[in-house]
C-alpha cells in the first residue's frame, strides 16, 4: 500500500455518513484525552465538523490548544476476511459560533443537546482540519499528506 | 449518576471480553495521537494489558512520555432504547518484555504478528494504569478516581 491508495481508503473510511470519530486532544498539564464524536459533516479528508458543547471541558481544552487528531476504525473480528482497518489524522481543531454554520448542520434531534435550537449559546461547532494522516488495514499501513 | 455509580457502570464496559480500546499517547512535539487497541486482559478498572510491536511508533512514544489515556464506548443509535456510553480513563502506560508476562499473554493466533512466539523481540506489553475515569451515559457524566 503506497501513500496515495492510503489517502484513497482513508476517504472511503472516513465518508461513511455514520462514522464515529474519536478526537484526541492534550489538556493545560499535557495530559491527553479522547472523546467520540458524531461527524455532522466533512469535506473529504481535509475538514470535518462536529457538534460540541460550549460547556464542556472538550470545549475549554480546545480554547487553548488547539492541537488535534481523529481516529476512525472498523474491526469486525468474526468476519469473513477479517475486518481491521483504520485512519488516523493529525491536524488542528477550532471552535466556532458561526451562526450560518450552526445552522446548517442543525437537525430536529439536536433540541435535546440545545433546547434554544441552532443559535443556542452552548452549541458550539469544532472544526477539525487534517494536515496528514497515517492509513492501517490489516498488517499493512502507510503515512500520506492531507 | 454519582461517582460510585460511574464507576460501577464503567467496570462493567471495560470488563467485556472484546471491548476495543483507543489508547491516547502524545508525541514528542505535543501532538496527541491515538490507536485502536484489543484488550488482552484488564484487573477491574485500574490495570489493562495490550499487546504491541516493540517496532511501531507507539512503543517509541511511550519509551520517552508515559502519559495517556484509555477510551472505550458503546454507540447504537438505532438501538431501544439508544445506546451512547463511553469510559476515558487517565493515567499512565508502560512497556515490558518481561518474559513470564508475554507468556500469560500469549495466544495461538499471535504467530501472525510475532512469527517467534512469545519472547519474539518484536512482542512488546504495553501495561496501562488508571488514576482516574470520567463516565458518561447518555446525558450524564461523572468523574471517580480509581
Amino acid at each position: 500500500m503506497d501513500s496515495s491508495e492510503a489517502r484513497q481508503r482513508a476517504l472511503v473510511l472516513v465518508d461513511k455518513p455514520s462514522i464515529v470519530m474519536m478526537l484526541g486532544t492534550v489538556d493545560a498539564q499535557g495530559a491527553p484525552e479522547i472523546k467520540a464524536m458524531v461527524k455532522m459533516r466533512n469535506d473529504g479528508l481535509r475538514r470535518y465538523w462536529f457538534c460540541s458543547n460550549t460547556s464542556t471541558r472538550r470545549a475549554e481544552v480546545l480554547k487553548h490548544n488547539g492541537r488535534s487528531c481523529l481516529y476512525a476504525y472498523e474491526y469486525a473480528p468474526d468476519a469473513e476476511p477479517l475486518v481491521c482497518r483504520g485512519v488516523m489524522l493529525a491536524g488542528t481543531a477550532e471552535l466556532s459560533w458561526d451562526d450560518d454554520l450552526r445552522r446548517s448542520l442543525w437537525q430536529d434531534f439536536m433540541t435535546l443537546y440545545y433546547p434554544q435550537g441552532p443559535l443556542d449559546p452552548d452549541f458550539v461547532v469544532v472544526q477539525f482540519t487534517a494536515e496528514r494522516g497515517n492509513y492501517y488495514e490489516g498488517l499493512e499501513n502507510a503515512d500520506f499528506t492531507v
